[in-house]
């Protein structure tokens, strides 16, 4: 196989970060096997149009059905709202074609778990793009600990905090509406930490919860775009019904403790999404606005020398780092997401499913529907039993 | 007044830090009362004796009782370990001497109780030594919110992590046995995050834990000093009755929601006793590892220079900065403890109860029992159920 | 005009940058003129064959006077190495053609100015590739100055720090020998710094500099690709012909004193290429391995609260922010060439000379030499004087 | 000999620092010699009864004369303004009593020359107090150079930065008068690195410099304290006389290139005291606003955690940690007084001439003076011709 064609839902902001992948994927891995940008899909039929234009894509549609029953479509890329997730997943499995979806999977368990389900049972390949998985110093940190070079590991510890809503007039776009977004710092950024600790640790336990939403109300938006958005102070209101913050604690299966916090409320954070590891024999932090670094401690430095090392992970020893500049150059955030569609092709290439896939995907949604029992119930609550 | 008269029970770590704090106060702060150093008490007739000579002590006893029936103390300073704290403060109240506690006030909120009721009842001064909140860079969080420059505070997230237990040899000190310590980074660590917290937001509503030891079994220990002790791999061994992390989550009664973290099982951190603050219009950093410097970020600076500040707290706008050297130049950890010297110094002069004082010593210890009681539980717990 | 045809001359390192900013370019910048990857030139058949697929290329050539000589090429990109600068860029000027050319500009002074003259007589458009000024934490850096928000300019430091040749084993490759290099460090790191001072203070007046070859010999490669390249303690060696650091003092025209370091012996660091200035109003800092961040402080910040904030040039009020991802979501070094070749292309729209321009080349080609002329005499050079 | 009697000369800003450290001294190390404070010296009687009580010192007196005349009196401690450093040294020397004297040594080489014959001929010891060396952060450099750890050192750079009169109506204090301070950024700030780059590399052998100052004339002072000072934009004006900002480049006799810069205009810098090193086998940096920290990079690491780690030098491995608090817990400013004063009674102990002394102080001078002249002459100039 030389090539795949690829058949992609959705043009806003993963749109363009899935087509950006796809497109500078055959300049920096050229023998990889060459994802073509066929078809991209989109409701609004000006909009896709010119996403198709833009970001280089041979044809568009507006109707996902026809794309998922041509003939010349390998793969379908789900990077629409949420909600859409599921059915489009489960159609084009249906049909036979590969699908590479967007984290997060589906907006509750049962969903997501009958899309494994099907992508199962149909045998396709299926991927779900937690991106953040391929930066070459988190990569690191997991070599680190594969290798045991951290120890036993004690401690994990997590946080995804942002600030762009903490203004009440930010408008109530589709990412505060349960019934799109599934929910809110949770879903979105508590995800991502969530996958992060799979990868990183392994499986969690048991789990108990806190949210909040801080602003209760917020005026009907007017124009969006990307994260920004319009609102006006006497704008008609609308019920915001996710949450603008979660933090959990977490009981890792080997023993590891977690903390996890996600908020959209962190004055003075544009992204940080950050993780420390404390282990018998060393610890790891990172940040990913600071993408390119790792942080890194080993206990058995000579005692006059022992402190936090400041990696900057583009040396030849680090992931990625032959395909891209020379060493201290960085990368920056769309590099990610080139990674990640390079892991579906070697999966192609090695004909395997590709990681993070749909179980991943599931076990993500069964953590995060966790926190949320353990916050009704206002106890802890074992993983396991969802 | 113009000197009160110092009789102090403890020789030690904290013994060293306070005699300092009495012996430096007077060239720093000059027009305060002068804390006289009259008599240094101790177990060990040797140790005592060598502590006072070194500390510039006049006198010096072994036995408590004696220092109390003295008429020429005012004061009695008591950083014995924690379990003789309840003891002492009380026969010194009752002796109607003046208290000036180490944390923690007792090994139990009940304990903390008794404590507090015997103060208010004899009327003497009492204060309990959180000496973090005496930092100029601390000061200058409160002093933000204070004024309404943070806004509406949303989050405050605290982590105490040191590293001085991670090796299983290291040995089964005091500081690791319930019936002495009372607990273990809990009541160490985390009782200086909590009185942080209430210092800075206020009070907490509710709680919910957890916490793990995650080596069960240490040898017996052979000789110790400070923080630091020799073990030995083939000695009997004991058990740890303490633990060595404890997390929990809470909720403040003015809405904000909370993060604790204490661990002495965090690989490469030798002493970071750290919060961040997020509110409505701006957030802070601080750690003590760097206790000279706050982070500040200020949600309406302009749109492009917007990022958060390293003030170095050593100008002239900034608590004590007159004291001690010019602007740029840093003080250290035992600073603290001259500044809270100062606050009991001032409360006389101005004939008022210090701040923080056992009202904060028992705050502070119904919710480490509160986390407790949530841990044993499994779930919430409201602190003012205890 | 709604594209130009480009034909580029080199496909190593800077081939690589340049193709992919070429290639990203549409997708980002839908609205700009369109460069069309037209031809690929270089001198091994099999190696510019394989970048033209690579990268993207329509066709490719290994005779640069084949492609001068096309009439469907509008500009030619000139990334060679450094002694093929002059030939290539006077030949394609006379030919009519457009030039857009990597730095350093030329191996002297008076090569450069013949360039120049060329461009200037044939009335091409002529631009020097300093990629770094199109970072947008310099642009802010910039921008801050021009509003006159950090007042009168005192003091500009730059340091340009690599250590890819500490080791002695490290071969001789080309960019250490002085007919194809022209220079060490100094060209090649100190020329950046040059243009970065000019671009953001203005003229220098006079310099005196020193520098130093710490490895006189080394061994003859054997093989070498990007920055990295193996040796033979064994090899038979020969002599570096080029400067392993080079250090100097300037002073502007309007009175800012410089001070400029470049070396590739500053072990620990990959590529820090780092300025400060402190003006009367206020300073900022930037290091390019962190190029998403500049540092900014302002003197007349309330009292309490000064300190360099880190301000993450990824808002909107930041330049390209628009176009690339949410605020918070970083970009990398490759951006830097991309925001390059828009200012061409903007030149195009304009028709006006692109900046920085062969202008700027022959200014920054005049102080390096003026610095070695000090170096030879070992005193004060005006740089007018060249 | 158990203690020493000290009569010191100076009550200011470094009379307080000189009085402090033998104050707390004999607490942290009580098996040293005592330093015991007999007499305090200064010119304004009601100033120095003042700071005699406050500092601790036994008796005070207006005439260094008598100071010296005394038979009590074993050594002089020094710290009037520099322009007094030479008559009163010279005259204690003769007197027979040994000399610990504030950098810098003199205003002039010539006289710091002078100085060193005299306390030769007299044979009293002597020591000058460049109190930065004794910060364990740059001991701990110091022990990395020594032990070959970071192999042949091929860069030196050193900045001190400060940002105290970039306000034009900053006010002529003494310390902008040539008259008295002998020079300003140059021999206040500059002589620190200056003598830090001796203790740590060795000799300089050729120097270069330029300087600049930035405000000519500034309001005469009507009051001062400490380095702050209040001027008004309508006072009478005079001129200042020394230099605003001097920096240099410089060879050392190992090889080792050098670069220097001191600066009273680095607006947003307090007092950034810091230095580079760069050697073939690893590196290090520090700076004094984060004095408990040592950066410290090491080539050897493995390829994939190579990095600059954070050190902080409170651990067991770490000069005077055993004397201060546990791991982890900071000291400040004041603490690299008390460390050099342990060292001036060491010499006594051991009965040999403390380090840094005055031939340190001559040979900081001798660079100082270079410099300077290098200036005048805008051309190199060897130090050993002055």
């Amino acid at each position: 196989m030389k090539s795949i064609n690829i058949g992609m839902v959705g043009y806003k902001f993963m749109g363009k970060a899935h087509s950006h992948a796809y497109r500078d994927l055959p300049m920096f891995f050229p023998k990889h096997i060459r994802p073509e940008m066929k078809v991209i899909c989109g409701r609004n039929s000006q909009g896709v149009s010119e996403a198709a234009t833009q970001f280089g894509w041979q044809e568009y549609t507006t109707d996902w059905n026809d794309l998922i029953s041509r003939d010349d479509i390998d793969v379908i890329d789900i990077n629409a709202p949420s909600d859409a997730h599921k059915e489009i997943a489960i159609a084009a499995a249906k049909a036979g074609k590969h699908v590479f979806c967007e984290k997060p999977l589906a907006l509750t368990l049962e969903d997501a778990r009958e899309m494994l389900a099907v992508v199962k049972e149909t045998g396709v390949k299926h991927m779900v793009n937690f991106n953040y998985r391929f930066t070459p110093a988190v990569m690191l940190a997991k070599k680190l600990i594969d290798e045991g070079r951290l120890g036993k590991i004690h401690h994990f510890r997590a946080w995804f905090l942002q600030d762009w809503i903490t203004d009440p007039n930010f408008p109530l776009v589709w990412r505060l509406q349960k019934e799109v977004a599934g929910s809110g710092a949770h879903g979105d950024l508590g995800a991502h930490l969530i996958d992060m600790a799979h990868y990183l640790i392994g499986d969690i336990s048991e789990v108990i919860g806190m949210n909040e939403t801080f602003i209760k109300e917020r005026p009907l938006p007017t124009e969006m775009t990307g994260l920004s958005a319009s609102g006006d102070e006497n704008s008609q209101k609308g019920e915001v019904t996710v949450d603008d913050a979660t933090l959990f604690m977490a009981r890792f299966a080997n023993g590891t403790l977690g903390s996890f916090e996600a908020t959209r409320f962190a004055t003075g954070h544009r992204s940080t999404n950050s993780f420390e590891i404390n282990g018998s024999k060393g610890s790891v932090i990172f940040d990913f606005e600071r993408l390119n670094e790792l942080q890194v401690y080993f206990e058995n430095d000579e005692e006059d020398v022992q402190g936090f090392r400041r990696v900057l992970a583009t040396d030849d020893a680090h992931a990625y780092s032959d395909v891209w500049w020379p060493t201290g150059h960085t990368i920056g955030y769309e590099h990610t997401f080139i990674h990640a569609v390079t892991e579906l092709l070697e999966a192609f290439a090695e004909d395997r499913q590709p990681v993070p896939n749909f179980e991943d995907g599931v076990k993500c949604q069964q953590v995060l529907d966790a926190v949320d029992l353990s916050i009704e119930k206002r106890q802890w609550v074992q993983v396991s039993d969802l």
